[in-house]
């Protein structure tokens, strides 16, 4: 008993220059996705490499800031605006068309070291919009704008501005054409969890192809699309919005694990499995001792996830 | 042993026929907020007894309907649409000021049973947005419209419009010319449970008097001010928008229950003691065996209580 508790001594003050263990748990862990729902397997092999491409790089863009001591906050939103930025996302550049030909955006970022978190919905003109939730975040009284509204904010907050056709891609125009059959929808997340042991969140989309009457998703319902606490796990969700409202998905995961004790991987499925109802979507989740879980329920979820021991991955079917 | 278990027997073959006892979980309950803060104990006597007199109202509105076998939707739904047609409180008829000098209103609606739910925000012209709610919940596939939106879809379904000057309300105005030094809010909401064992929530706000750019607070978030579900509670929350958002207060207290087997006082007072901050303000649930909890942090909670067993109270300040 006296030599293990000696080793476990001389393992606790030496643990941050000895090399990780597999039993360690990550310094930092890092988990993204670019939506989910009816993924073809028979999608062309080019477009099958230029999405993987991009989560690739995505997941680059957030592992040099965490490995490198950044905030899981940075991260976060790092990631997720270099989505917003490609065009292959249903986000920023690429968000998809309201049924009125138009693009309205929502995002939101949750800190989930002080439960500190920003939201804005229906928003046109702003390249970015996880950095307006940011802002909102950490420069206004509210959590919550919408619309004009949060526009105003975000030219007195000095966000940067595109022209609204900044958002019209022929694919998409081509995508609303279509969905006047059937409805599409994506979105992009990413949770993280720092060298410090702050967990992030933070999700954003274009909404849903042919959307109408002002509908806002679960991506700026802090609990629904989006959630992080440092006491149980960091969370993004993608697929039908309100199926994830009415289910709080997120604070839902984070509650199994806080209140019943329920691991990560076990939490994340109970809730996509059994909560959800099968091709509603997926999540992907980051627990405060940096287990990783990427969950879903449709045929595929354009994901990645990469940690401090070496764990690096960009998938999109089940593999 | 024997005795007593023929004792139990009985009790349920012939409790719903016999009157009510003490110990029987009540067959329907009922519970009703008009708002939460700094209520100073110095009110004018007759304003006090006109808040009384409307609370008592509102509380008779909602027993005759669940008495009778009604449902809890339509309870929480007729209840908040009495107080919105009220100017007292902040929601319709008496809803505060933005900065601007308009209104914009937010409410919502959710059913235990089903966990269907429907919400609206920055609705300017509707005369019952809780209604409105009801309708999104009912006839649309989406959960949460916002602004002009909302308003094109409430003319398709057949909702009661007035011209905003309805909203255009003295006591209001001369508060939104105080609030540019300090910030009011305040809240109407209600939650049931019905004879056939299903839980319902609803709330509705004026929002924030002075509110800027298009500020959305808890109302309207599904699992923040608002929140239903058959297998723990119906809770509808009144205070500081922004920290029922980042608490995810009305989820919070059904997840206690839920995954932790908390009590509803006892989960509703952690919630509201050790989550939020004093002044904060509180809610009102019910759970699904008819419990009933009224709990806040700030100086007064306008409030009103009843169930099947003959409570009905009307309370404003602690007592």
């Amino acid at each position: 008993m006296r030599f293990a508790s000696c080793f476990v001594l001389v393992a606790l003050v030496f643990g941050s220059v000895l090399p990780a263990r597999a039993a360690d748990p990550p310094q930092w862990a890092l988990a993204l996705h670019g939506g989910a729902g009816t993924i073809s397997r028979d999608m062309d092999p080019a477009l099958v490499a230029s999405y993987r491409a991009s989560l690739g790089a995505g997941l680059e863009t957030g592992k040099k800031i965490l490995a490198r001591g950044g905030t899981s906050l940075e991260a976060v939103e790092a990631v997720v605006r270099f989505f917003e930025d490609d065009s292959l996302f249903n986000a920023g550049r690429g968000a998809v068309y309201t049924h009125e030909g138009t693009h309205e955006l929502d995002a939101a970022i949750m800190d989930g070291s002080t439960l500190a978190c920003g939201a804005v919905a229906a928003v046109t003109t702003v390249r970015n919009p996880v950095t307006l939730a940011r802002l909102v975040m950490q420069k206004s009284r509210h959590v919550f704008l919408v619309g004009a509204g949060a526009e105003s904010f975000g030219r007195s907050a000095g966000v940067d501005f595109v022209d609204p056709h900044y958002f019209d891609t022929r694919h998409r125009w081509e995508q609303l054409q279509k969905a006047l059959e059937k409805d599409e929808y994506g979105t992009v997340g990413c949770v993280a969890l720092d060298r410090h042991g702050n967990l992030a969140a933070a999700t954003s989309t274009g909404g849903l192809t042919n959307k109408r009457f002002g509908r806002v998703g679960d991506v700026p319902i802090l609990g629904a699309g989006t959630y992080a606490n440092n006491r149980s796990c960091a969370v993004s969700g993608t697929g039908i919005g309100e199926q994830f409202i009415r289910h709080t998905v997120a604070r839902d995961v984070a509650a199994l694990m806080e209140y019943k004790g329920l691991g990560l991987e076990e939490a994340a499925t109970l809730v996509v499995f059994t909560k959800l109802e099968r091709g509603d979507g997926g999540l992907v989740a980051v627990s405060r001792t940096g287990e990783i879980a990427m969950v879903f329920n449709s045929t595929g979820m354009y994901r990645a996830a990469a940690d401090s021991r070496g764990r690096s991955e960009v998938a999109i079917w089940e593999e």
